[in-house]
């Protein structure tokens, strides 16, 4: 059997082999009993667990039990154990605002959790757009670029005409009136005049990060293996 | 009587004497003959007359009593006549894109009717930052700042941040999918970071073109009466 | 250097230089502390600040180091100095009901702290349309005109017929249902039948008065230099 | 049975004696036969009809058998007999804009329908407040007030607030952008801060004139029946 | 002068002169220091004011001055006085289901203020089509028909196609998911398949109540005056 | 393998034995020549199929091979072959106008050709609710319930109060303005506050056939078979 | 008299006879005394009744008298009685992940209330396809098969081209950003690929609950009467 | 000067030392002559050129002057020169159902003309999941997989917890009703319960071909520079 069934969870357990993470836990919506019970059966079958989204009662129950487990209550990720491997290459996080750090935060968090090097570069949106060409150099070093942004969500469309690199465009709740919460950035950035911009979903740094460490894994093993080259 | 009663149409005679302009035809929705009798009765009252959103049909039937008046089908704009005075100072006129150019061109030519200098600026979408880097200087001479964009619209949200002066930010229907004919740049461009930023109508070329002249009008009073200063 | 690097945020402190204005502090996402260092910074560097929808707590962190700042829980500003110049004419601010004040008075004091005077006419939606009449010679005589209102939001639409300067209508967000936050009236200011008017996002008091202060800087430079006319 | 069955229709024959008004034809995306047939039944019934909506090839199939209807490509109405009795008192059908006019024809054509006497007051929109004003006594003079209008629709919200009578709203879809096909308009007076104004569908100048006929269909039995008073 | 200046309000004292009602107190968004102020300077000209959206804290404020005023926390209505006449005939108020009635209530209040007979019919929602067929006589005695329903909003088509009086359409935000606060059934009652129905906006059971109340005045004058007809 | 590849398609041969039908074409955006090539298969291996939306050129393209097939431009059907067995017990397919005709037939041939009967009800929509309660009793007969309607969409709603079977509401894109192509009649249907009604997408007549027959198939398998009750 | 008036409800006793089931009560918006007394009412006339949507308050209020009642705050159901009979067959209910169980429990107790066997699969979203993969035998033996998802909603599609069986698809309001409180998931499953899905209203359990009843209902009389089939 | 000023176009000459590639020309909204002119400095520039969204007009004043381009009207493509390396391993593209081919072409095009190795894998959408399956060890041999897909767009959900490789999901426009053109795929994928997402707009192959080839790039570097690790 691929998965272990605790009747209100089927946890994934055949995940780690199949996509290299294992099952990451989405905290909103499950009760702190619930969200305890499948982090201590990922985490006796990994040694590793992540949970997202996670509020201050659900990071007490886990914590009472996994000491060592680390909550931020800024990003809101409770992230237990170390990844297997540390990749090369840096993952740029940019944030349009201050406002907009506890997202790009989840981001950065996740990605290194899962192996990636961060480079965090915040407040660079495009009203001051001196503040982000300073940084020009420093992000076109980087192999992916993260860009956390509210408001009219500009900063993917410059940076993505900036760097030959992957670029993926988080949108931010930060914002009010036509920001819609922020469907407005989502829309902005979807339809982006720049190439190589992708987008997740609003508030989606744990999306953007993971996303980021699927591209530095398969960079790891184009290096270090032979099975995905042809 | 401050108007004219053609039964389907009442002409804002005094509206020159209220605004500092003639009534403006908005073509669309008209017929050809409604059209050329508000033409007809407005440049015998003003000696001038502006069509705007006129199609080929519209033209004709105006362009024939009236073979002094131009119609440009780019803009879709007929003009007639000459403004009484040139206004000192320049109107920049951006665009993001080559697509952008009709609405761009709707701007400039209705604010030079108005009596504005214009400074056409095309292609410098922020997609190529350095296009517009490369520009910054120019458009920072201007008194104001029209900038035209689809796709993302982030284009008035970087001028924003650098110049002094008034930027109209001007969204069109150039894009596709999440663009959404133009309501994605039209809700971006309102909640841009950038300070000193207004918006108007989605392909509304000629709301920003009279914007702008109404502000030069007021830059021209300014220093030629006494009225409006205390 | 042309910004102030704190990590958290990255202060802008050529932008007085550049636009005319120092940078605004936005107090929505930020905490008192951030918030506080971000003050400090910038009135340390220009000898007076502007925060923007600042909630009591960030009040109370700013005004315990600067008790000369002033905080009104109405418009939602800290304003700490006063402008380097006071510019001649009126900016108008118009509200359509009383319930629309808060964010009229966010776009007056914003003016006033940028050097603007300001009329008040306050209650004048065109539901009752004597009361907008009675005022129209001292709409008239203003250089710019806000005016903010919630509801179906036809108040600028009236306005900008009656006058010769440039309007910044400013959707509130009082209403329901229909009303839809704020998003209806936005939306019919931009297709307002009015030339002469432009938007700003909804309950944006702060952009409508910061813009109108452009344009009596302006007004201001040309009077008073000559590098802006040819 | 109250009613006359065609297997594709199902004819209201009824209608009149409940509702005052045989069944009316709604002609969009009906056939020329369906809709002939249907004309054929409830001319024969109540001796008069009406098609809204009718093209051309509509009102050739019915013209064709009834000669004496008139069809009015404007309105798109197809008229057939008189109205059984003409109510006192006036409706004023108003229009915003020449471009409104078809709608507000459809709302006149179908009111006198019905039998009531109509006053056409086209062309004053908001944006030119005093073409409105020169004529208020003419609009107060009305029992019932029908105002067409489309960009922002702020045209009822000014009569609201003028007369002591019922308003009838009637978005129509003249615009673009962010009217949104006259989404816009109909939102917005929705929320009208006019007490005294309900609204129709989006250039639903046939269920404005309906009601316009039903209320001045009250006013006619309250003159002369009894039933309805206590 | 026809308005009386509070400085944060007009007040439209001319307006009862004009429309037949005084000016009506919107509560939403005032103080109870500014909605007391407006309600003792309407109470001291008309002898009775109405104030609509009131919380506990302002029918507390006013209610200490105005001990005879009449607040219900259902309707949120406070009324005060009594009007100038009673209309012979009857509003009826339906509505959908035993959640609508608070709706209901503000429409039914209000018309009674004004000086209507209401007719109170609850609960007749259309998944059970015999509790409204049961009370269909009932229902065609009304001179105007008030039918306030959430949910999908079709009580008033099928409502509309029984009567021959005209039927204001009452949405109001019961329901959930695709309900989206309202704007399904109001969209749907916009776009009812029977005529003679119009709407106003979500839960807005005052501005149908006193729709219905500017139907019946205009009964009582056409029966006792002559001004109105012809 | 349980599917047929054509490079361009991989027709799901497995189909009919895993649900009951073989694969139906779906026809919008295919060309002709791969609807042909898709036909021929499916034909080949089941003796029989059904395509939906056709336009003529498909059509044609089809039944130059096939000439027994069956084309009928209302429903945009393509039907071939019989069905295995005819269903026991009605399928009531309602329209609400004579113009929701095309998607009702839609809905009625699909489930024909898939095996059941069906009693077409047509244009009882709820404007004139008699001519629905004339139905009733026929109506309650059937064993499924199929109520196609657009505009407001309200007939599923008091169908479903009327009858003990499943009802399948159909919204369709007959309407215009607030009805938002279809949009807002398949919101109401979704929020009806009928208990036994789901809804499928906005025009798809075929998936309510479908459905019906998925349930006429239970019912005929629980008669017949012992493997689906315990 | 098919129903019972207490003046704010009129309760639908007839509704059992005509539907299969007694008017189920909706305790949103209804005050404890209001949902008691109609619960009274019901319990009285059918023995057995079902609240939906009920808080603690409602609850609180009929257990004190119905003692027997059962109250469930994860769906939010209070249960009074048993089924007059219990169907054959099994209603196979999934969820996507485990925070959609409440409406997944919601329609797992409101199709046992009626009388419904239901076999409940959770966690078993198509993110760890294998998981659903597993339980393809256990849900290919359902009569009716329930899917509640949330997020984008993709699990009805998959099953629903795994069964023969009618699938109801409920989205659920679990989710962020992009999702629109579930709108998203609603419109996808509206849309899906596959045949064999309806869709009910967001987190509708009690619809989805109630409908495979329906079905299964008319099953057991298939097998049972004689009445249904020809 | 880092681009070229043609007027009505600034061409970005620099890019393809700044991000990998020459410039990419968006034929939509060009005349013929401008994309022409375009092309010829691109092509003179880098020795290839590629048009996206080019309709026959577009390719014939290209295809004139550069006989060995190639025009696929099915992808609307213009392609020209070969790419300067071919980058080992694959990109796996994925359409839901035959009519979403045209944008996977568009995908896979873009790609091969960028330099990347494609697999085509066509017609798998989840609604008969086997055919899904049966790939599903050819799809995880691919480095990246392009998902496209219409209707609810649930293929990129399922695909992304197959694979540990970086998952780019592109909506399509191909669809009805619910669907709106393409909107509701593409935030169903935003939401996707699936880590390892991200998304592209509506039917913009293009973009999913370029980001696939810019991770291509990224791997081919990481095995032969040395500079992009630490």
């Amino acid at each position: 059997m691929s998965f272990e069934d605790l009747g209100f969870s089927k946890i994934d357990i055949d995940r780690e082999a199949r996509t290299g993470a294992p099952e990451i836990i989405y905290g909103m919506g499950k009760t702190p009993e619930q969200a305890a019970a499948i982090f201590a059966r990922i985490a006796a079958n990994h040694g590793r667990a992540l949970v997202t989204r996670a509020d201050e009662r659900l990071a007490e129950a886990i914590l009472k039990e996994y000491p060592d487990a680390v909550y931020n209550p800024v990003s809101r990720l409770i992230r237990y154990g170390t990844p297997p491997r540390r990749y090369p290459g840096m993952v740029a996080v940019l944030s349009g605002g201050t406002s907009d750090i506890p997202v790009a935060e989840e981001a950065a968090e996740t990605a290194e959790w899962l192996g990636c090097q961060v480079d965090r570069i915040y407040d660079v949106g495009v009203a001051g757009i001196d503040r982000l060409l300073a940084q020009r150099e420093r992000i076109r070093k980087a192999n992916v670029v993260i860009a956390a942004a509210g408001m009219e969500g500009a900063l993917p469309s410059v940076v993505g005409g900036m760097v030959r690199r992957p670029v993926i465009a988080v949108p931010t709740s930060v914002g009010y009136g036509a920001h819609l919460q922020g469907l407005t950035p989502m829309l902005a950035m979807m339809t982006s005049c720049a190439a190589g911009v992708t987008v997740v979903n609003i508030d989606n740094g744990f999306g953007a990060g993971y996303y980021a460490a699927s591209i530095q894994q398969l960079v790891w093993e184009a290096r270090h293996g032979e099975d995905i080259v042809s």
